[in-house]
């Protein structure tokens, strides 16, 4: 492994040229995965069956030689596996039965998400094996927080109101559901690194609808628990924490937490990134609207995040996750650009 | 003014009960609001007839003696006076022909927002004639960045990416866009000044979808300009600037603009708030979602905000507007609360 880049940044260290992977790297921008995904009856299906998630996570690295491949899978796959039902509709993102009681919780099992993941982590294995020896792979979970506000909004949000409310109403309640997905995000993580996976980062993606006390309960505390699991059972595998939107409050989650390094938001200023450098490696935060945009503003900007992040370990990466309607042309010249001169 | 207690925390004292008034305090969760809605044709009508502007305005005062009435009205009457067609579908929001070239500007004339918005003005006489003297009113505009997202993505986005597609490949179109606005939202709020109105807020709702250099550009500097223009027709006339998401960069935002007090949004943490504080007047910053869970957690949160804001001066609001499903009566208690024992 130390012959990774993306590990020996990871770990601490400095590189010439930031090596390189980028949120949503596989998936509807590349027409090679549009071409897979006709294939398959739901897109869970593409997440559950280790031929096809294991060809689709390696797409993107073979046509862009990122440094790194992230598993193709989603952050639903765990209450899939606790026994809440989860689907896909076509443009209109995930849909569950939702969950917003103490007693909605009783059919829920976080102890079967390793049975009904199996697949995932045979796709784990056979994306190492296939996997070039310099490139990482990266397994992933959502944040407990965010995974709940699926669970509790029965599928995508603006408001969230459904799941603060039963969070104020009855933090038990909502305290059991988190307790639930911490421990079943533990378990789900550490059979992707028995499986291969050399590093794992956490998608706490709707941490900045958040204020700051509920953001301490429900984002650093349970992620903080995550991490301390995973160190007792691998210790060597480094943990990435991405509190999307967390704004002040990233130094915070990354003291909290005690995570190896952190994915910063494209809200994060250049001063406030490199400062968090000091005590972490960081991992991002160019704005994935540029990858649509193209030309020369998303080559300027690159060069000026490598140029402004070029004192401490940074792994270059978006933001946020590639949009569907991404040139794939873009992508290929933003990793010239990083990797030409500086 | 002297007597009024928003007016003397903007001017930096620090008062033992802290003045009150929430964003969106006037509107749908009001059913003496739903009632008046069902007399005007369309929403825009409402902000165009004083009479009901005014009503509207005074309604929330009325029932919860709040310390300031803020002008019923929309930020999207600048670019329907500009000679964009602004329409409002119940249920969907607004719908705007959209803006996307330098091409498309040319039928837009700032100046024309004056005599367009004249009912506006007439309202904010009539309110400030009808109001108590101790109560403060507030007149607004969005900021240009803002309103120029509806004006570009022709509505609500969730991507932004029509706008940003365009800011970032031509810039010199865009800042056209930027610039006409600038120079409207400088003459709507200076009118609104001079009838009447005792302070103003510019919204910056959308400030947190920008990168540092962008936010910068179109979010620090425009609202530099305006308050700087502001400054030199109304010396006396405190800004308040609201810049919605913008995290680490909302000291950069208070030292860039000149804003006199800065709104704070529901990700804020107290720490940062508090230090802030030494630098202005502080607005905010309750998750309005916490008004419609009500019960002791509303109570709580309000007392914790209010006891850690109390070293300086402190203006209580939410980090957000009032959504439509609040409860009236968790309103009442909120205000109960801040004036009860501390």
């Amino acid at each position: 492994m130390t012959d990774r880049p993306i590990m020996r940044v990871l770990a601490g260290e400095v590189l010439a040229v930031p090596p390189v992977w980028l949120m949503r790297q596989a998936g509807r921008y590349l027409p090679e995965y549009r071409a897979l995904r006709r294939s398959a009856d739901s897109f869970l299906d593409l997440c559950y069956t280790p031929a096809l998630a294991t060809e689709i996570t390696l797409q993107p690295v073979r046509r862009f030689d990122f440094d790194a491949a992230i598993l193709f899978s989603d952050i639903l796959v765990v209450p899939d596996g606790m026994g809440m039902s989860v689907g896909f509709e076509d443009g209109h993102g995930p849909v569950l039965e939702p969950v917003r009681s103490a007693g909605d919780l009783a059919p829920l099992d976080p102890s079967r998400v390793a049975a009904h993941c199996a697949p995932v982590y045979e796709a784990v294995g056979a994306i190492r094996t296939a996997l070039a020896p310099d490139k990482a792979l990266i397994g992933f979970a959502g944040g407990p927080w965010t995974v709940a506000t699926y669970a509790v909004e029965g599928g995508s949000s603006r408001t969230f109101e459904t799941v603060k409310h039963w969070m104020w109403r009855d933090p038990d309640g909502f305290g059991a559901l988190i307790d639930m997905l911490t421990e079943a995000t533990v378990d789900h993580l550490s059979r992707q690194i028995a499986a291969g996976a050399d590093c794992v980062q956490i998608f706490e993606s709707w941490a900045g609808v958040l204020a700051e006390p509920e953001f301490r309960r429900y984002a650093i505390e349970p992620t903080r628990r995550i991490v301390e699991a995973l160190r007792a059972r691998h210790p060597a595998t480094p943990v990435i924490g991405f509190p999307r939107g967390a704004g002040r409050l990233i130094e915070d989650y990354v003291a909290g937490t005690g995570i190896a390094a952190v994915g910063l938001d494209t809200g994060v200023p250049l001063a406030q990134a490199a400062e968090i450098q000091k005590t972490v490696p960081v991992q991002g935060n160019l704005d994935p609207l540029l990858l649509v945009a193209g030309g020369p503003a998303l080559v300027e900007r690159a060069g000026q995040l490598r140029a402004g992040l070029a004192g401490g370990p940074h792994i270059f990466n978006l933001g946020h996750g590639i949009v569907p309607q991404t040139p794939p042309d873009h992508v290929a010249a933003l990793v010239a650009a990083l990797r030409g001169p500086a």
